[in-house]
């Protein structure tokens, strides 16, 4: 499998949903396989909250593949022999596409609270930027999970006639309160630690010095990710440490796993990518633009396919058949499919039980008869 | 109804699971109704996590009644006509009863961090001293959710001898990592907090200016006691604040919410009880002296009404279930009866939705024909 990495650089001002200018920026994204000749083999992979351009592939010297190699790869259900698969990181993050610590032009300070609200139209909007510099101007299929589902539905809505598919995973229409109230618990542990110091913490600093309210919202993420049936079988009441009286001093498995989780993702995060990135999750509604949900996906072009897990309790099911039914109601019956895939793996199974969805991905990205 | 508030204080010391000794004591508790002569209409109403010996009445220049004043009163579905109802302050907690924040004799410096860990059994045993005192040497119920069901499961089978019917709502046998979980970010909150001052907080400083860790943790712990479907219902996408284009920069209303319940916990809780009351709860497994569950259950000589919640995500009904299902294997199918009441409240069903399930309750409280 061919990857590239690269960098594109970008002069002309991004017009964003809040009536602000980002000017320039940069978007770093990678790519997997070859465009064919007609370019109509692209393939676009959005990814979620703490994702990143890098999906696929093993980087010399990493122990971790992208995070989604199970699905992308020369013979896989995004089979790269076949397509031509982009993934893009989202302005607002921190992997090399501009973001919050990135340098305000004409300064080489960077934004911090200064950065302009990001939403999930305008992740997509800045993507479609890039592919058109990339001369793709189609795409065969839209595909993501969680915010990359955001994603993909935005795609759907406002860019129409883009891309003839689009697969949206563990995702929804609109971010409901559960999904805000976690969002809001992390968020709020983020601000209030002083090591947060208003937005203007030293990168290096925390990193060296730990970044407890950062660690702290990692780890209320982590429970919505999962479920208590992937926990329970995961960590039962297994404890690591003890000290005396079975369990009274100890500490149990699941938080020594939420405590690792939570110190180590100060190395390799943003604490203000972080919230604004949660807030363009919290933000999301594909009904803002429009006068209803009806009139939101009256828009849509293309073949939809929902993927959902049972479990799923950050985005749940039936907000997924929510989307299947506004589109059936609106006479697009034809347009759309749903899955509920029975998995308790929470809403992290569309990352970890790539073996009960996979086929469906594959089959979706045939042609149609 | 009469209604009784008073305090009960011990010398002798109390042995504690963990070994250590609390010497002396107090022991706060409320009244209402009346004892009969015979001493065999009482009962016992074991509180949870951030609850208190006042579960019913209004105290004058009060707002709010007691936690559970829709269930305790006369005619009421505890009868308080008919039953002398009892209610203790768990000792850990921090509203009369001994807790870390106590004078730690002989000294009259508060105990802090130097307060043993409390166990579920240990609240137990604290009220079976009370009631000897109180010249109660029986029950007719005990009746508890939540960390409440934990004491009345502890009371049925440590104390078999001391009440005849066990009312658990909303509980568990053994608390499962998902619970661990919700509670482990909350005490990181707490603890991480450089206002925490390692437990050398001044308790009026933090009520006049804030406690942040203290109030994140209570959010979080809010989420754990309702439901994604709750949180739509009560909140949906609502906003309160909204600065130009809709819900960009607002702010939601179950936002609000979080912060309004976060920020005032700080003036009702202390964050040591809130420590060693979480930990009680995590460490809780009624198997940790036996050497399985049905060891643990055999010992049971009482009936057992077990009342289990739908949408209860901290402590799902098939925990509950279990407990049947142990209790029935032993051949006790005669004492254990299940409900499952069909809310979709959440956890914290069993303080809110008591239309639901009262009358259950009721009717369990009758003496069997």
């Amino acid at each position: 499998m061919k990857v590239t990495t690269a960098i594109e650089h970008f002069t002309n001002p991004l017009y964003l949903e809040s009536g602000r200018i980002l000017e320039p920026y940069d978007l770093k994204y990678e790519t997997y396989g070859e465009l064919n000749e007609d370019k109509s083999n692209v393939i676009v992979v959005c990814h979620a909250l703490t994702g990143s351009h890098h999906a696929a592939g093993l980087y010399e010297g990493d122990l971790k593949p992208g995070w989604w190699d199970g699905m992308i790869g020369d013979g896989k259900a995004i089979d790269t022999t076949q397509y031509f698969v982009i993934c893009v990181n989202v302005i607002g993050s921190c992997f090399g596409s501009t973001g919050p610590m990135s340098p305000k032009y004409p300064s080489t300070n960077p934004y911090r609270l200064k950065f302009p609200v990001i939403t999930i139209s305008d992740m997509v909007k800045a993507q479609r930027i890039l592919f058109d510099r990339l001369g793709i101007h189609k795409a065969h299929a839209v595909i993501g999970g969680s915010m990359g589902g955001m994603q993909a539905l935005c795609f759907s809505v406002e860019h129409p006639n883009f891309a003839k598919k689009h697969i949206i995973l563990a995702s929804t229409y609109a971010t409901q309160p559960w999904a805000i109230a976690f969002n809001k618990v992390a968020r709020e542990a983020v601000i209030k630690d002083p090591a947060f110091q208003n937005g203007q913490y030293d990168p290096k600093e925390i990193k060296e010095k730990g970044f407890a309210g950062l660690s702290t919202g990692r780890m209320c993420g982590y429970i919505s990710y999962l479920s208590p049936h992937s926990m329970e079988r995961k960590f039962g009441r297994d404890y690591v440490e003890t000290d005396g009286l079975y369990a009274l001093f100890g500490k149990f498995q699941v938080e020594r796993y939420l405590d690792y989780n939570g110190i180590n993702f100060v190395n390799w995060f943003d604490p203000l990518s972080f919230l604004y990135i949660t807030k363009a999750i919290n933000i999301f509604d594909a009904t803002r633009n429009y006068d209803s949900l009806e009139d939101s996906l009256s828009r849509i072009r293309s073949e939809i396919v929902l993927i959902a897990f049972k479990s799923d309790l950050l985005f749940l099911p039936k907000e997924m058949k929510t989307i299947e039914e506004t589109i059936k109601k609106i006479g697009k019956e034809d347009l759309v499919s749903y899955k509920l895939i029975d998995s308790d793996y929470g809403h992290d199974a569309f990352l970890v039980e790539l073996d009960k969805f996979s086929h469906y991905i594959r089959e979706a990205l045939q042609e149609r008869k």
